[in-house]
């Protein structure tokens, strides 16, 4: 296969919020050939990568696997769920917001959005409000973006279930972790979350291919009458034949392979090492993008997303102009911005398979393309980065095996 | 990643009817850095799968590729052209036509299911009487699958068309090639087809994960008025952004580099070649399970599979046991009987990437598996395939490059 | 990169005794990045796979791992043991006796070579005779291949080291292993030899690249004397250094990661069960060949080799021509004849990487190819190692892990 | 296989000045199942190769390609061209210079070493005045390193050519280009070498495990008369089976296979610009080493090494403090010093498969580690770095295809 990046040495740094880098022992686990997905070394893969994501979901109750994309799994949590004409209530976080909340309408739900400047998380409080005042329980979920990948802002899961619960209302909780699974500390149980919503190729640091969803009790009783149709999506045929560690059609199965390493990965490293190697990395980032003298598009420190940063242009400079910029001359991909953002604002991705070298290294890429852009900022931003990091960083000597 | 079969050394058989035998080249292909999905470069990655789909379909209408099993282009291939309540015919031709059928249920179809006796092919003859009675067109769609894998039998395709076309019928007409495309001819456009469904693991080659639709304009109208609701699988969204190489939602990045390496496999060695290689194989197949004095299930000669070959076990015996002892002896894995075939069938996979020595020892597997196990038959099944696969070799020399 | 052989489709089978076909695991093993050899985790890769291989040479002495073929761990025992003008005895055994036996007379060695008609292992009851008509024990080594590559045929290593004992001479005794290691059993120690040579690339499933000497306390200390110049294959600078997992000069790094998983499924499997996997198969082979009435080229049963056979072709017969329509139409390499067997035999490699399966695919290759090129012979081979296969094997069922 | 550096993310940065960072295309290249090394195939492939590093190292004349470290190709441009007790003049250049000359002595040479500082390279009017005092022609070969890897000096080659041509003397002159070749302008013909030695585990961008001997006419001719004993690094049988792809003996097929890849990737790039980066990618780091305070080992500008910058340490301070520092904080691996200045310098690798953003990051781990280490010195050396990168960079947008 010819290269894929026409800079001819060296690694492409892929920063955007995902796809993320995908680890090479991931890759070659990938590179394994297919099995017999009904003979019995595949119900063991089975059996071993469902139970490592009910420990990623924080659930002891079910999950399923898909092979198709996240953007599957939100279908999925909505078919599963809901009937014709159901209402459902949503927060404009941003583009992937919008983007489910108009994937609900063209199944036939009837959504009610509330609006969103696109620098702030999903508002409990205000949700709380508009439950207190559906005393016929017409509303039958509420659905919330965990870490909205457009934005680089996260939502707060469990302040949305006490809202929902101070208003006694029965409806469902439904969240989007696509972007955060794996990267942020996230908790389906103890949050009292219904149906989570969640992808393979950002904290779980595979290629896109998989999707997932985490189902509680309630969530699963309400398939019982939800109407409607659906048959790929249907968790009822999955949950069936899932505890041997089987799938009722052909599962993507080196996808699998790949999630199974994938998991080992986590696990070594230990999930709350992982959440707060996402955090110092997320705080080096805006301690340049401060020193650069530029604008974080999160509003409230403590909605910032670990897992990427959006960072306003300065007016009259686009942003589009400037990733060109960092991929053609230091091969580099960034996140651009994506509908209403288009142009003005650029995202850094410091998610996955990730270190401290390659943070500076993206934030190198970022500060010389603002240079060469001509973008107004202040040098300095991968020294903040640089000076927090050595402050902060922990050794990690070999072990002796 | 440790071992996937537990014999200790030498390479597992995996003569299922897929998935099948993924090559070298597509798993190394396939194990290759993520790109940005966004990016230049995976437009003309894009551009160039699509592309090379629509040769393999032989259409010059529009190909759509999913992040899903072949399931899912079953479900995409009804909900994007029909409403609640539409009457579809389908023809009973095995296990993996009554699935569709039950899908189509699911979803809301009322399916008219012509019964068969799962060893023949889709009669077109009966189809066309069904839709001369038809004559208020109330039934919107006609659905056959190409190749049961189930069976190893082939409905004709073509003659389908002949007598929708005779009747005078406006119904659609899907195919089912999840197991033919790329091993049995198969022509989109020439034959009238409306809708065709693939998937990646059969004769394309790849892990499981992609999957197809190829549409014609006819269809592609058809989706204008249909109610069914739909948004992962929708098409107008596909097609909106396909022509600049580009997906919707995010696709499956890896495997799509799979499926560049294995188009570019297909048509180096040419797809009349494959076709002809696949014919060949059957063949050779067909007269190793009649040395055995064994019974091939499928009943007329002019609807064998070039791709699969199901037998019949000698009343009394267990395909699965068989299966087992093969499995265990020889790490070998057979297709199992489905549904009312279970235990009673076993199906040799001979499809994908394959060649003659490959088939001997998987020939050879079955034979020393079929004494093994105590089934009767005769010695001497490897022995024919090999006088007829020695008669009909071909040199091919290696060439200086 | 292109495919390597020009048949587009299927797997090739490699059937020559060596190079063997490299695992799947091995190969992906060595597909990970290099790492620094005077780092940490290096120290520890270096360990492991020195002490495996003192494992499987079955020694408590030293293993020496160089970067080179197998043709330059002979020269390493010679230079390390010897001096110019020293007299070392060897046996004629084949193609691979005599190139070891020029090269220690480039080296400036005189070698006694003892005749053979290359269908023999070399004769202890000699070799005893002329080292007790050496009372000035000037013969300094004898040097014995255990498997001839080229013949298919093995030496009693311990009858020559009784044979050494009884003549009370103090010679080193030499074994060259590289076709034997990891296929047949091998005790450096119990069987009292001074310097093992062995090669990556044949039972120890490895690409070319890597080779080995088991090194005695007496060849060590005869070291101290020896006056061949040598540098790149001296063994005390080796020593120095590998306790520590280490080496004087950079080592092929990822053939090492190779090695280390080369060894796991070797010692997964145990050693024993390897050694009798390789047995059975030499026996099926060598059914066959009786069944095709063919001749063996080694002469006495005692001396079969179990890992690869070659067979002599009936008078006015090309092996070349028979290997050449084998490889054309059947995409299998096959071993040729060497120097002055040159296309008088074909020689079959069945060791490695290994299982039933396969070796009925090698042996329909050669069958179909014996009557594809016209070459005089009964059919049957294939069915004879079949019904010798299936009587013999075991099952191995799938574990649960 | 498990991870081999036990930080838990991100990718392992190989800063040491070999091996190299090799590029997932040649890791996937030799990620390929061996062939047999006597068939149609491998022909090609050995032909490609060969004809490859002719271009690499810019000569007509023969290069010779072993399975072996580069120290193995030291040895054989010693013993094919020179006699026992030949007098061999060496320049001191470092520990590299100091290994090949006790190499040298080890095989019974005399070797007269011009002392170095270890700062310089080699001194070409001594030599020349040398040469000049040797009317009896008994100095046979002039040994010079040309990038000593030790130091980050670089020898003028040329000159030393000159020098001996004015000295009208016919000595020999050998090159060590190990670490300098595919990175460095180097040109075998014009400049007038008779045996250039390389390995491919640094510009070549391979792992470890093949050397090379680019060989002149006059050399050859040496080898006629040379009396060292030899037989693996034996030219002569080289060169007579070379010519149709082939090797005398196993060669290492897998690495073949990288090479070839590899080289694909240099005539892709263009060698000119792979030297062009290497200088910018120099230039960038001493500005880094000066911004930081600290000195460069290299005391001559015109001697600089663009593959490599040896850093000295402020006195008082441990080179290998901080390598460990950086290792166990950052994951990165850089090079130690060597002998006589074991920690007293660190040394940056920036050759093979890099580009500026790995560059970044490989300076933001040693200023990291050097505030961390506690080593005195400015903040800066990244900031100094990036200016100069932003300054000289290109745009290399992605073609369409």
């Amino acid at each position: 296969m010819q290269p894929l990046y026409s800079h001819p040495s060296g690694r492409h740094f892929l920063q955007i919020p995902g796809p993320t880098n995908v680890p090479d022992r991931v890759l070659r686990a990938i590179d394994h050939a297919t099995i017999d997905h009904r003979g019995p070394e595949f119900g063991e893969l089975g059996k071993t990568v469902l139970a490592g994501m009910k420990k990623v979901f924080k659930t002891d109750g079910d999950v399923i696997i898909y092979p198709s994309s996240g953007t599957g799994a939100w279908e999925a949590a909505l078919v599963n769920t809901l009937s014709p004409g159901d209402k459902v209530l949503m927060a404009e976080t941003g583009h992937f917001a919008t983007l489910w909340k108009k994937m609900a309408e063209r199944l036939g739900l009837q959504v009610e959005f509330q609006d969103g400047d696109w620098r702030h998380g999903a508002d409990p409080e205000q949700i709380g409000r508009r439950l207190a005042a559906d005393p016929g329980h017409e509303i039958k979920a509420v659905c919330v973006v965990h870490n909205e990948t457009a934005t680089g802002v996260v939502s707060n899961v469990p302040a949305v279930r006490k809202a929902i619960d101070a208003a006694g209302h029965p409806a469902l909780l439904m969240v989007d972790t696509i972007s955060s699974l794996g990267s942020l500390d996230y908790r389906h149980d103890e949050w009292g979350v219904d149906v989570t919503v969640s992808g393979s190729q950002k904290g779980m640091m595979l290629p896109p291919g998989l999707s997932f969803n985490a189902v509680s009790a309630k969530a699963l009783k309400a398939a019982d009458t939800a109407r409607l149709p659906r048959s790929y999506w249907d968790w009822k045929e999955m949950l069936a034949i899932n505890p041997r560690g089987y799938f009722p059609y052909t599962p993507a199965t080196n996808l699998l392979y790949g999630l199974r390493e994938a998991l080992d990965m986590l696990f070594t490293e230990g999930l709350d090492n992982v959440f707060a190697r996402h955090q110092r990395h997320g705080e080096a980032t805006r301690r340049a993008v401060r020193a650069w003298g530029l604008e974080i598009l999160c509003a409230r420190p403590e909605e910032y997303s670990p897992a990427l940063t959006a960072v306003m242009m300065p007016d009259g400079h686009s942003a589009d102009a400037l990733r060109k910029t960092v991929l053609d001359h230091f091969n580099m991909s960034l996140g651009q911005g994506l509908s209403k953002l288009s142009d003005r604002v650029f995202r850094i991705g410091h998610l996955g398979d990730f270190n401290d070298l390659t943070l500076c290294a993206t934030l190198s890429g970022v500060e010389m393309g603002l240079k060469k852009a001509g973008v107004p900022h202040r040098a300095g931003g991968v020294q903040a980065a640089m000076d927090y990091l050595a402050e902060t960083s922990r050794p990690c000597p070999a072990q002796a095996t």
